[in-house]
């Protein structure tokens, strides 16, 4: 008997100041290949509130196939994680995270990607944003590094 | 007497898969102003890696005129880490970060600019970037948060 991959359950949206979210949707997309579900929205210095609240309100309906949504903002506070939280505060199957780095939001898409439990991706994707997040020294450097691209 | 304001001796450089760096740079720039010495280095999907070195190599000369230097890469791994840790290893007056996140290099920038010394700047972005990355916990907001822009 055949067994299917999961489907991808989760959509992925990022949101932040200047072109963050959009550069950091493509260092995913480097990394990882493609990905479904996954949006960028950028507020950069010509938008207005208005503009950044329709571009988070149209991605989310871009997401609404998905059971549910991940939010990957830049920063708490400002207007990109104020809106989105605005946006997912009559919802519960939207969770915004803050403080978005790139081994969190890779680490959290591969593990949606093989049908990982949200509340299970969570906890684990904050781990690896904190714990690989550093001042890198040399001095403890192991025998070999893993290598990405 | 009238005191100055320390110049900020230290140059930043940020370093990354897709256009992450360059993202991350301009959302800096848009909540903190346009600041001295701050240089971004991506490495998009068409570049080589003699391209990516090239870059390095000249942001780390644009930014010569400093007393030392923080590179922030997106991860630890892969091609912008590995190259930057490479130029470095001839010197000791460079830090490399991963893991980069916007809380942690706002941190280091506005705290390099009043001139705040490197070893206690380097602890304490690492702080502000594992602290401030988490996930919302809507039922535990303060009765004020903060707001950037």
């Amino acid at each position: 008997m055949v067994r299917e991959m999961p489907e991808a359950s989760i959509g992925v949206l990022v949101a932040g100041h200047g072109r963050f979210a959009g550069g950091l949707v493509e260092a995913v997309e480097l990394i990882l290949g493609p990905q479904e579900g996954l949006r960028a929205v950028d507020f950069t210095a010509g938008d207005t509130a208005t503009e950044l609240k329709d571009g988070i309100d149209a991605a989310l309906a871009d997401l609404a196939g998905f059971e549910s949504v991940a939010v990957f903002c830049d920063l708490r506070g400002g207007s990109p994680f104020n809106v989105s939280r605005a946006a997912a505060s009559s919802r519960d199957d939207v969770d915004i995270y803050y403080g978005a780095n790139l081994p969190m939001l890779i680490d959290f898409v591969s593990k949606r990607n093989l049908g990982v439990a949200p509340r299970l991706l969570r906890s684990a994707a904050v781990d690896e944003g904190r714990s690989n997040l550093d001042c890198f020294d040399a001095s403890a450097v192991e025998a070999h590094e893993d290598d990405w691209a």
